[in-house]
């Protein structure tokens, strides 16, 4: 499935194309975020445009909505949605934890079991149980090109102890999908573990060795960006990456600003997701290029497009866009949308920011191919 | 400005053209409605690809954001938001109404004096005076193609005596108006009386009589679609259009639903406007072809596609539709974007939406040029 294509001389950096069935991508990639079967605000052709290889949804949100009827009956995700690429879809695992005891308190509403975990469903409180079977079976109905397996995602900080006891659950859950992968028929679809064990090195080898000896298409590296400081997630990486195989993809999970990216990257990692360019496009934050050399901390600048010394500013959104709306519309424009709460606001800062995101994926690969990350 | 090109030999329908600076104009027409400077949710490209040919902002909205030194910047809206072709501007009477005295007791906040109407921001409270001469100094700054002069939009119900109150007054602000207008440089800028006097006959009559007699560009007719029953309107029209000049265009504001506009169109008027269209997209409320035969009540139906029986409708949105995502998407794919808040569908019903009432539009034009309407 993953064709490694070339080392960087300089770092632990690498080019490579991940194969799936529908369609080839090119790594290190990053996919926009579409959980609830729409990148917020854009089409499909937007998505086209964009360049996008590969978007990332949600087992969770289209568990609840809009249900495995609904996307049965339209043969999977990627007819509903009208997305003709190749799709990975998260387990659901961080959002049951995250989502589902918003409602009430946590510990009512979402209970780990021994064979899974039970929860409420944060739109109506009516009761689920995800078991690491049932969530394969979900993505099946989905389609996903890349599955993800059910895991605890261990919260930050956590103590030794309690990320050790999630992990062997994790492990467990892991050896439960893999097997049940591997009776059931799930044709070209891959399936992804994910390595946990929170800053602990001791946990997140022990993690790798134990994912990588049940043989899974690819890893993932989850628990991080969820608090911790950028040099314990570089640190984790550092220690972790070196046990998965070269010859499989590398999944850094919910990571992250461009520097992050770099920093990942330059650590081995293929894959990314995030929901920051199209949240912080939302507030109006918008991802600029200041120039073209990564290795300098000031390669891009945000700007904040609702403060008010963009009232008079008459410059273009981004006069190189491939997007007309974005080379025409001014920076006084949009900050006016943003002021007057126009929805059309939204769409361009989305726009803006994961054309700036594709971009930085784009460069990143030629700076591997030359040697210059 | 307006050139007759056919009257209709079964009703006081007609087609004709107005030429204005930024492009001629196919009457009977529909404007599109971009209050605050973008019609919500799409581009210009988006209503460029609508073929819509004339679109309407607001003279009280862009006075207060982005505001004059904004626009005057920029050299008008047009340039401001981008698009190409002619700007009709409401002249703002009717916002200072109905929305500056939303903050607190309206007595306090709208007070009209001989001279212009003095209010406060809806948005941050100040104190503005508006006075005929400065509406129309404003719409210059705009650089709208339609200015609308000051008037007194009266509330429904009204009694005779508070409706010819306020007709005393539109008519003064309108001498004023006409005055200003000749003696200032407005070069291509039009300028559109607004005939009031509620649903009676005798102040509509005297309105319009006294308006035509200061010779406009053309003729608006105000204060209806503000409750009145919709046969109290078409009589208003019945005794109102007679009295406005064959030779001047003819504007029936925020009207209304397709059978509004048909019968509107069948008692004279050529422009329309109106915020259905797009608010009712924005509430999932969807305007779809049934038949072409306008003399029949049934020939559009409206879906609310909010509805669960959509859940789990494959069928397209609009098959014939020239958006490709109107096309592609289905009503089952709709139903879930509105029921997941995801802001996409606000953008595919307003383009559906609008789609529709341009295509009725021009419906409406091909059928007075047969004589069926």
């Amino acid at each position: 499935m993953y064709k490694l294509l070339k080392k960087s001389n300089i770092s632990k950096a690498r080019n490579g194309v991940l194969k799936t069935a529908h369609g080839d991508i090119q790594a290190p990639f990053f996919m926009p975020i579409a959980t609830k079967a729409a990148v917020k605000t854009l089409t499909i052709a937007d998505i086209e445009n964009l360049q996008a290889q590969i978007i990332l949804s949600n087992t969770y949100h289209l568990y609840l909505r809009p249900g495995l009827d609904v996307l049965d009956d339209f043969g999977g995700l990627r007819e509903f949605m009208k997305w003709n690429g190749p799709v990975l879809t998260d387990s659901g695992g961080f959002q049951v934890f995250s989502l589902a005891g918003t409602k009430s308190r946590k510990d009512d509403l979402v209970k780990i079991k021994s064979n899974g975990v039970e929860f409420r469903s944060h739109i109506d409180g009516s009761r689920h149980f995800f078991t690491p079977e049932k969530v394969l079976d979900i993505q099946k109905v989905i389609g996903s090109d890349i599955m993800m397996i059910l895991d605890i995602c261990t919260a930050n900080p956590a103590t030794h102890s309690q990320a050790a006891k999630d992990l062997a659950t994790t492990l467990d859950w892991a050896r439960q999908a893999r097997e049940y992968y591997e009776k059931q028929d799930f044709a070209d679809q891959n399936i992804f573990a994910i390595v946990q064990g929170s800053i602990y090195e001791d946990l997140r080898k022990k993690s790798a060795r134990d994912l990588v000896a049940l043989d899974f298409s690819g890893y993932a590296i989850g628990g991080l960006a969820v608090g911790e400081t950028h040099e314990e997630m570089y640190k984790t990486l550092d220690f972790t990456v070196p046990e998965l195989p070269e010859n499989k993809p590398r999944y850094l999970m919910g990571v992250g600003r461009p520097e992050n990216i770099i920093e990942a990257v330059r650590r081995g990692v293929d894959m990314f997701d995030c929901v920051i360019p199209t949240r912080e496009a939302r507030h109006g934050r918008l991802y600029t290029w200041h120039h073209d050399d990564l290795t300098q901390a000031d390669f891009y600048r945000n700007i904040t497009i609702t403060n008010a010394k963009f009232k008079t500013n008459k410059k273009s959104i981004n006069p190189t866009s491939k997007f007309v709306e974005l080379r025409e519309y001014s920076l006084s424009y949009l900050n006016h949308l943003f002021d007057t709460h126009e929805p059309l606001a939204l769409r361009l800062a989305t726009l803006n920011n994961l054309e700036f995101y594709l971009q930085l994926m784009e460069k990143i690969r030629k700076r591997i191919d030359e040697d210059k990350l």
